[in-house]
């Protein structure tokens, strides 16, 4: 039997897992301010990594990076009263501008009071719809393609690190247009940008679809997410895009001559993905002995490890290490250069090589005395960590093999990681059920995955009985999958004729 | 006579001529929000840029990226007092988690009052210090080397745009040692890697040096700065660098055990630069057409603008100018790819000119149909923007030509700014002044630039009389330069013998 690394296992005690995953890959902690995480130099490079990545696909698709203000005055959220209702509740709010010392104590200064209380951004469409009505006068002016890169906060009860945190890190794109079809164009576009971030660069398989009525953002006309599943078969939106269509342009009066002349209300979208998505990463691709990193997202890709015992042949061995680890950074990979390291940190090479595979760096390499003599090193590939007989599988290959096959090997590995969660997740749904009692049913196991059904979409009040059925089994509708045709069934919830499959599931 | 493209110069008026240029040049704006501003996409390209070129400086000094929370409980300051009295008393202070109704208007919930209010972070040695105090049990785990890209909040009563805001973005990185010498040696390595960032990235020109007592940061026992001179002969602090001893690590019980088994407290230091850059940029390159921005921070260092006329020959204009943007973006200039735009937005070419060039664009190509019949180009250098008879300098030259020169061009571009800044400033910092009367009369004139005094380095009591003296005169100490060595006279403020050079300045 193997003897892994974490000292529990998914299969034991998922949730307590996660959390093994997150302290000993050293990716975040708790922070001790209430709901707050630190993130660790690991967790934080794989977010620089997916920033770079996404980034560029956002600027590739005509945006541009903007930044407004951390601070949102209560004014602004009452202009929009179902934006209120959604965001309004949980808030950090605030009220005093200076700190007094008081009986030996720091308190807020009676005096410095602010006249209008400030809310610290949850989201920023208030905020930015208020500049783009200083921005947007003619047709001329539009679209308006802008995005940002900030910190946001909801005041969360339960939180849990990157899936529910108060403080979190994310991108909120904001774009206007002249037409309804050009905004909701936009929004499928960014959709797919997601879609294919999300497989391409993550490995991380999604559903794309829109989500029903009750699931939409707070003031949107239509939302659609992208949708992985998790190893315990549970659902996480890991991002979403809306069109708002006038909603935001009324309350905040971003308007524009058109080309006739005529005064208009633009027509506008958002869209977000966060450090949920890491969250994500550890669900779909960790194992028990930690984290597995896709090579696109690690922050080291090959971390090369010298097996030193304090012998003057150390220096052969450290020089010898230097040099592969130029020959690895020379090579290009995914278009980019290679990220390899060379840990020289004063520790045992045992307690680094358990510690990059837990982390889980694609490539660990290991060179001792024995491999300089040879031209050799050992190593370790994070997806193959184990031989059938449940030995570490450390292979022993001539240098220069290694560097000839190194750019191959960390795409093999990409591709692998995508294979097998895609494999895993169309494993885990059911399309085959056609009536509740089935449904409730299939949810009965321990890892039920998710199903996909028909439904006749109800909406208002009829929807709200559904969804509260729903909820009695800890279910939630995740979305309706853009590429999936509906079948002509019936409705599994209301029995009228289906016009649309929807997928059901337990989430995050 | 030039008739230059804002309508105030910056000798008319320089503090009106630099919020032209933020205006003109689309840089940022006024947010609505008291104390913050929206930078929009051409000055958030800007810090994209010195995000970029900085971050790649702090990770190839061993420096790795973390994020802390943004908010801080009041009792973190509290174990700090010096600390205190420097930043706690302007910050934001959250008091609340939720909003409700009342009357009509959102108001904090009193049922939801936070047991300890917390701060928007102003700076984060506390919050750090105490991640610090969990990491580091030993001397293997030291040094701790790390950085963070952040925004911060002091509650400024008097804003500028990127100079002082109640909001600001920067960079703070932190770091613990084992020994003094290592944490000085830190401090000043981070100065110079800022002051050649400044000097090679930035154009700019900087003394770095060390601060005297009364302007050291709240809890350093060494604070270091680089200073620039702005084109109004004031001085701005672009940077600081602290050694903080142990000020930090007794606060927030960062010990470790040394190799000896004994318990020690950590040396640690801090480091910084923010946005206000981009004020020192626009007030060392602006000129009266607008900014002029170095080419290794420009978002776009060729921006291409076609002459179309709602012509048939219009598409032969724009094939014409896709092709060049592809030679040019094939370019390399300071390592890395050349940012070359083709800018089709619907607008008249000598508005997209002029806008460009109040931008600061390094270089505008404009194309027009003789310039496709000729396979030619027009030039206009934003260094160069008006030839000796006041007439703008557009060179008409082949397209290969161009292609074959814009690296070099650009290149001379970066060259020529800082050699102008760098003249500039030598020529307004005065060395000769031997007395304090001949001192005042230096800062009688509009653009008094700097000077450079011998002192006796006083401290204490001595010290404030001295402080307060210049700023009776409106006069700041701005630092001991690091390459100057005393002369060995005599000090003009207390008459004792110097011991070092100290520059003083008015400043921002």
């Amino acid at each position: 039997m193997i003897k892994h690394a974490l000292n529990v296992t998914r299969e034991a005690d998922f949730a307590a897992w996660y959390q093994a995953v997150i302290s000993e890959a050293d990716l975040a902690e708790e922070s001790g301010v209430r709901g707050c995480m630190v993130i660790r130099p690991w967790g934080y490079g794989i977010w620089e990594r997916i920033q770079r990545l996404l980034d560029d696909r956002i600027k590739a698709t005509g945006h541009e990076n903007c930044y407004f203000p951390l601070f949102i005055p209560l004014s602004y959220f009452e202009k929009e009263a179902e934006h209120v209702d959604g965001f309004a509740k949980e808030m950090a709010v605030v009220t005093h501008h200076r700190l007094i010392q008081k009986d030996g104590r720091l308190v807020p200064d009676p005096e410095a009071k602010l006249e209008e209380p400030l809310v610290v951004r949850p989201t920023s469409e208030t905020v930015i719809g208020a500049a783009f009505s200083r921005w947007i006068q003619s047709w001329r002016d539009l679209p308006v393609l802008i995005n940002q890169w900030a910190n946001v906060v909801r005041w969360e009860m339960r939180t849990r690190m990157f899936l529910r945190t108060s403080e979190f890190l994310w991108q909120e794109g904001h774009t206007a247009h002249a037409s309804e079809a050009e905004a909701r164009e936009e929004t499928l576009k960014m959709l797919e940008v997601y879609r294919s971030f999300a497989e391409d660069c993550l490995a991380m398989p999604v559903v794309a679809g829109e989500k029903p009525e009750n699931e939409r953002f707070p003031g949107a006309v239509s939302t659609y997410s992208i949708e992985a599943m998790m190893q315990d078969g549970k659902a996480l939106q890991a991002g979403t895009s809306h069109f708002l269509g006038t909603t935001f342009s009324t309350a905040q009066n971003i308007k524009f001559q058109n080309a006739e002349g005529e005064l208009e209300l633009a027509q506008t979208t958002s869209w977000g993905v966060s450090t949920r998505m890491i969250g994500g990463v550890i669900m779909v691709h960790g194992d028990d002995d930690g984290l597995r990193v896709p090579p696109r997202i690690a922050p080291w890709q090959i971390v090369i490890v010298p097996m030193l015992r304090d012998q003057p042949e150390d220096q052969a061995i450290v020089d010898y290490c230097k040099t592969l680890q130029q020959e690895l950074a020379a090579l290009s990979a995914f278009g980019e250069p290679v990220r390899a390291l060379l840990d020289l940190r004063p520790a045992k090479a045992a307690t680094k090589r358990w510690g990059w595979v837990k982390k889980g760096a694609p490539i660990v390499i290991e060179v001792g005395g024995r491999d300089v003599a040879g031209g050799n090193v050992s190593v370790i590939r994070r997806d193959r960590l184990y031989r059938e007989d449940g030995k570490l599988d450390s292979a022993v290959v001539p240098r220069g093999q290694l560097v000839d096959e190194a750019t191959q090997m960390l795409e093999s590995i990409q591709q692998g990681l995508h294979t097998q969660a895609r494999e895993r997740m169309d494993a885990n749904i059911r399309r085959d059920i056609t009536d509740f009692a089935t449904l409730e049913k299939a949810f009965d196991g321990a890892k039920p995955g998710w199903v996909e059904v028909s439904w006749s979409k109800p909406g208002g009040a009829e929807l709200d009985k559904v969804v509260e059925r729903l909820k009695a089994l800890k279910l939630t509708f995740r979305n309706v999958p853009n590429d999936v045709v509906a079948d002509g069934g019936t409705c599994i919830f209301t029995g009228a004729p289906a016009v649309e499959r929807i997928v059901v599931a337990r989430a995050y």
